[in-house]
């Protein structure tokens, strides 16, 4: 099957927001094993949009159009797909409905101009869209597919999820050649230490394929394999897996859509512990990255921000005079607010930051990407300094990323082997 | 001038990078006043690469093509384009001699592939790459003028800067317009209540042009100006944004590049107020964008994540019997919440935050996403109720901004007066 993409919107013609949403659709067509030739973005105009249209349902099996779904004058996809379709445009009455019960909840009154949103062209299937008013819809015709969706992403992703992958994989039926993915994320090494460490693995590769791929925050080894039943396929990806794992295995965090802060959780509650955290520089982040992940709850009890002096000292217990003698960013410092706040939340485990995010506050001695990290055990308390680099919200996420690997390596016993290998 | 952007690589029709070149070079030709209609991506394939081209050529004035300039294969889009326009592929010895230089600083042989790299389209005029081996090119053909650039965007952005941007303003000489925009920011107002108090002017536009667009957290208002000069689009679009804010100016909170953040931030440090902020549902995001503003420090000082009651109870001396009567959910707890982390901070704010994230924990009186907001001022303590939509990521992130919308309404006196229309 063919498959295209068109994204729908001015604001991306004038450069105003990247095209996430084309990148994302093509990855997951890919997985169902439908072959993308095309991605096209075109304005909120309703003559070049036909066009485009009319391109696509020429050379391709199924057309994806995201955007321009929205109650606007100037959201026009459904109104130009139902004309070159030559449908009408129905009312769905118990979209309308629901409608009527967003805006009741949201204490707001229903324009005349939402209405619009409860049209449908004649023999469109609804899409239901949980969170946000424009309705998604799915129609075939002529042999063809086509799909609309909302464009904002947190709208779009979930709704392509759950509404049209299923639909598209039962359209698709037997015929289709399985291709699927396994994503391992790492985090602690460089990209090409791991390319060294794997160079025989991606130099031979053939089915399934490898490659690496360098995030801000982490690196991600992407295998994929083909073959005629999803069993078969599973079975080549693990088998690569073993071997990656035997290779770099410690560094391994997490699989496909996990988190850091998942895995983290998951480590958490495997070994029955709780964690409270201290965070200096990173201003909440960790504790925002935690709770995240619903459950939380269970392992989550205190965040304290400590970024003033004070509030290490009278919340957490740091001595002034180890600030003093040490300065705010020392493993000393570090160590203590991790004992602290342990102690006050009456925890297993207690996590610290305290580190220069910058753009100021940097010294030859204490540059800016100057990060410790201390974990409270009870028995042991970690540290470890870190030099990360990077504008203040780069060194902010990646300090965080940091200090939740530091937990995961503590409650996996890689803690003190990965600390001599880098020592 | 009508142009069209063509990115060529089968790793982004496979979802495996984001193309971030195709939103740059939108803005930049937006920018230049060069109208942008459509931007297509096509994989690493001649007959569909020439089949994309012939198309701009059709329809465009300038085709800028980036990516398939490479040593390898796979890289066709100079023999693709030469050929599609008929002419010979012709060899720059100046280039080859770079390419010579470039690899014997590296230390490694140049391999045959790479002398394909030195050749180029009759009549073309050479980009040179300091960044890479891949040249870029211009050629001007009937009437039309086409671009090559290389696809990563290291490589791309600084060859677009220094090479293409002079030639392009030269070429269009004095006919070329000046295009301005201006983003308004607006928070608590629903994207067709909007449309509907700004009607006459969105149906009146002209220019500047004015669209709305809806974010996950925020309406934006995207102002659009052309004039022949900088300083008349300028007063254009002061002129729309004045009348604009007379309309809808409660609802503003940033414009352009600022975000929610800076702009409590700004307002906090104007006022000369501190501020301590207490967590429930929002886990630390609130003080994780506090803390993405550098100089931040400045005045904000403690941050609570409470995610428990005990925490509740000790470090804010909400009183158990308000939890037990109330519940943890409710306006007066977090009213005892802001009260709490205000006098344990020292700070004259104090903002707190409570409510049920999902997706457990909801029940018919407290549904998932009701989430309540408290401001204490010393003086009067405000709350308010929310009824927040969407995903556990997408309830706190909504939650956070409620919170600095608060902040930002009540530093700028709006609290009670929007908080009476609603109501």
């Amino acid at each position: 099957m063919k498959g295209e993409i068109i994204s729908v919107g001015t604001e991306l013609l004038l450069g105003q927001i990247v095209n996430t949403n084309a990148c994302y659709l093509s990855e997951k067509l890919a997985n169902l094993g439908i072959d993308v030739y095309y991605t096209t973005t075109v304005g909120d105009n309703p003559s070049r949009l036909r066009e485009v249209i009319a391109l696509g349902w020429q050379r391709s099996d199924l057309v994806i159009l995201t955007g321009g779904l929205g109650p606007t004058m100037d959201d026009l996809t459904r109104e130009t797909l139902a004309d070159f379709l030559g449908l009408e445009l129905i009312l769905d009455t118990s979209v309308l409905a629901n409608l009527r019960c967003i805006f009741a909840d949201r204490g707001r009154e229903m324009t005349k101009n939402n209405i619009k949103q409860a049209y449908f062209p004649a023999g469109a299937q609804v899409l239901p869209n949980p969170n946000g008013t424009a309705a998604g819809m799915m129609l075939q015709r002529e042999g063809r597919i086509v799909v609309l969706l909302p464009g904002p992403p947190f709208e779009m992703v979930p709704m392509f999820e759950k509404e049209v992958i299923p639909r598209l994989r039962s359209l698709l039926g037997k015929d289709q050649q399985v291709i699927k993915s396994r994503i391992l994320k790492l985090y602690g090494i460089g990209e090409s230490y791991l390319e060294t460490v794997l160079q025989s693995l991606l130099e031979n590769q053939g089915n399934p394929t490898l490659a690496t791929l360098a995030k801000e925050n982490e690196m991600h080894l992407r295998l994929t394999a083909k073959a005629d039943l999803p069993q078969a396929a599973q079975e080549l990806l693990a088998e690569m897996e073993g071997e990656i794992r035997r290779l770099v295995g410690k560094y391994i965090f997490a699989a496909d859509d996990e988190t850091m802060e998942e895995a983290v959780g998951k480590a958490l509650l495997e070994k029955g512990k709780t964690i409270s955290v201290a965070e200096s520089c990173t201003g909440g982040l960790i504790g925002h990255r935690l709770t995240e992940v619903a459950g939380s709850s269970d392992y989550f009890r205190y965040g304290i921000v400590s970024y003033s002096n004070e509030a290490k000292q009278s919340l957490l217990g740091v001595e002034p005079q180890l600030i003093s003698q040490y300065g705010a960013v020392s493993s000393q410092v570090a160590e203590a607010m991790a004992v602290g706040v342990r102690e006050l939340g009456s925890t297993s485990l207690g996590l610290a930051v305290t580190g220069i995010a910058g753009p100021g506050g940097g010294s030859t001695d204490k540059p800016v990407g100057l990060v410790y990290v201390a974990l409270a055990t009870g028995g042991r308390t970690y540290v470890e300094r870190n030099n990360l680099r990077g504008p203040r919200r780069v060194v902010k996420s990646r300090a965080s990323q940091v200090a939740l690997n530091f937990v995961r390596r503590y409650l996996q016993g890689y803690l003190e082997e990965i600390k001599e290998e880098n020592g």
